[in-house]
């Protein structure tokens, strides 16, 4: 099988970070609540692409995704002559037509490729880079821009009474982040490359009910009182560490690796206290874990690319790195592995 | 390259046809509108997923999605176990979480597998082909469960005034028509084989304005008053055409065909007018037109399976069609080559 090279990383968040006390405020529930989640959630910031001052909507999908290209395109010496694939995975797209990575390509210049958007939740970073994966793979492509990201801001809305809200609402304002990254995912050569070896993409959601759900309205029933988010937080926590496991396991298996080949772990990212209970559960002794979520938040379908950003400098010749995404809207367990050429 | 068979397409529609002089009836304009959509238009039906009379919705997609899946199954011999990827295209997908497909995995048991969901307008049948073409030719995946689809059920306001509402929104409603088709890829041999010869993906939107918009509202939007739809007909009457040539043309160019070598097109189908327009101006001259949007209306993702349905059991050994497919939301040319085995 060829080999396909990640060569470079891209990312955007929206204006300044927000902490937790500026939501503390937004909520009219003052510094204990902000202290609740500094120690049960562990979040400690994350951007969002609205103005909680004015409400307005500051940046677009396609703005974030726009930069987030720009980046990884200009990080990795390329231009947009060079791409021949397009592929963007989001949960939340700026409108239903016409697809925003069509869009990010326009103003990025690039013309006459296949382009793809995947709907999809916290997997839809793997799934993306899935995909170009195997459309390199296959010859047809050689240098793809493989790009996730999310904003949220077309459902926050600042008119309701926070006091109000039920907790299970109030936890998706702290949980969640918006953002955009991008990388360039290649199959010529590159120096000191960072080889994508493996992408998993595994729908597990058979005789699961969904553990979320984000709905969207149209003009026929917009002006219905209908809920827009449902969560099962129950099933995500009981869930989501079990088929963290399930992914290293199957990833290792695969690669004829042993836990201790492991030199990074990229782990899912709802929070920080979840993240540790992931991490400590998998227990990789000898990786290091690369984490961006106290900073994002639960950045969504960007947030792989944050970790990814922050893994690529770090990584030394010969070392192997895990990510593993657990999708928990109707379960899709996802993974990749990179290793470093050179002597280990 | 291996070769890809199309063993067989199901399709599903939501409730019976409505015809125009139901339309003429419910926007209140009589017998003479219903008239010239007869003659300007041409498009005689169309099946929608919410019941006029009364407003409420009576499919999703997932429950056409899972139906139309269910009928290929059954047509092309295959269970749910056989199926080791499902890709689905929609414009109009049930919730942004979870992603339709999964859903429609579920109800059909199928489990443990890759499912991608493409966001596109009109070339999303054509891309989801695409993709599950491209992830069997790699020989990760053997067998393919591909779905287009699109319900704008919740987009209809029947509490609106029709009489008041501008022509060019009343002409949606006139245009499309809901439904879903499914069909089973593979690499494996089956009697009698349909090929899957290639498929044509291409963003062609560089500085080329949006030719049509459909909006999702938020809980923070939702209340504005926002418009939800915005088509550019004038750009579309005079692209479409010329990028469906442009299509053919590189269709062929690629297989090394001459336009006598085409037994059966499938045209674009926004319309009976515009497909006539496009069939003419193609000039094919052994060519069948396959064509289905004067009983469906512009069933958008669905809609190229409805034309396979028709093109599969007319196809005689060793003839060849060609799919055309343009999506004008972002502008993508999209297309297909098939050929059935055997003497010619």
């Amino acid at each position: 099988m060829a080999e396909i090279n990640l060569a470079a990383v891209g990312t955007a968040l929206p204006g300044p970070p927000i902490d937790n006390a500026r939501l503390g405020e937004l909520f009219g529930s003052g510094p204990v609540f902000a202290q609740w989640i500094d120690s049960f959630i562990g979040t400690k910031t994350r951007h969002l692409a609205v103005d909680l001052d004015t409400g307005e909507i500051t940046h677009s999908l396609a703005d974030l995704g726009e930069s987030a290209g720009r980046r990884a395109l200009a990080a990795a010496g390329r231009t947009a002559a060079d791409i021949d694939l397009v592929v963007l995975g989001t949960a939340t797209p700026d409108a239903l037509m016409p697809a925003t990575v069509n869009l990010i390509a326009d103003r990025l210049g690039i013309d006459g490729v296949p382009t793809y958007q995947l709907q999809s939740g916290c997997s839809g970073a793997v799934q993306a880079l899935d995909i170009a994966h195997q459309l390199i793979t296959t010859g047809r492509h050689r240098t793809a821009l493989v790009l996730g990201g999310d904003v949220c801001a077309k459902h926050v809305d600042l008119s309701v009474d926070f006091a109000k809200l039920p907790p299970e609402q109030l936890i998706n304002t702290v949980l969640f982040g918006d953002g955009a990254g991008a990388a360039v995912l290649t199959g010529l050569p590159v120096p000191d490359p960072v080889r994508l070896r493996r992408v998993l993409v595994r729908f597990t959601g058979l005789n699961r009910p969904p553990g979320q759900r984000v709905e969207w309205f149209g003009l026929g029933d917009r002006h219905l009182d209908l809920p827009a988010f449902a969560e099962d937080f129950k099933a995500i926590e009981e869930s989501v560490p079990v088929m963290a496991g399930e992914i290293l396991d199957e990833l290792l298996k695969d690669e004829g690796w042993v836990d201790t080949d492991v030199d990074y772990l990229l782990p899912p990212q709802l929070s920080v206290r979840m993240t540790d209970e992931i991490v400590r559960g998998l227990d990789l002794p000898g990786a290091r874990e690369i984490s961006c979520v106290a900073d994002t938040g639960n950045a969504a379908n960007a947030l792989p690319f944050f970790q990814l950003e922050r893994l690529l400098p770090d990584m030394g010749a010969g070392t192997r790195a895990v990510a593993i995404a657990v999708e928990s809207s109707k379960w899709i367990k996802a993974g990749l592995v990179l290793a470093k050429g050179g002597a280990r």
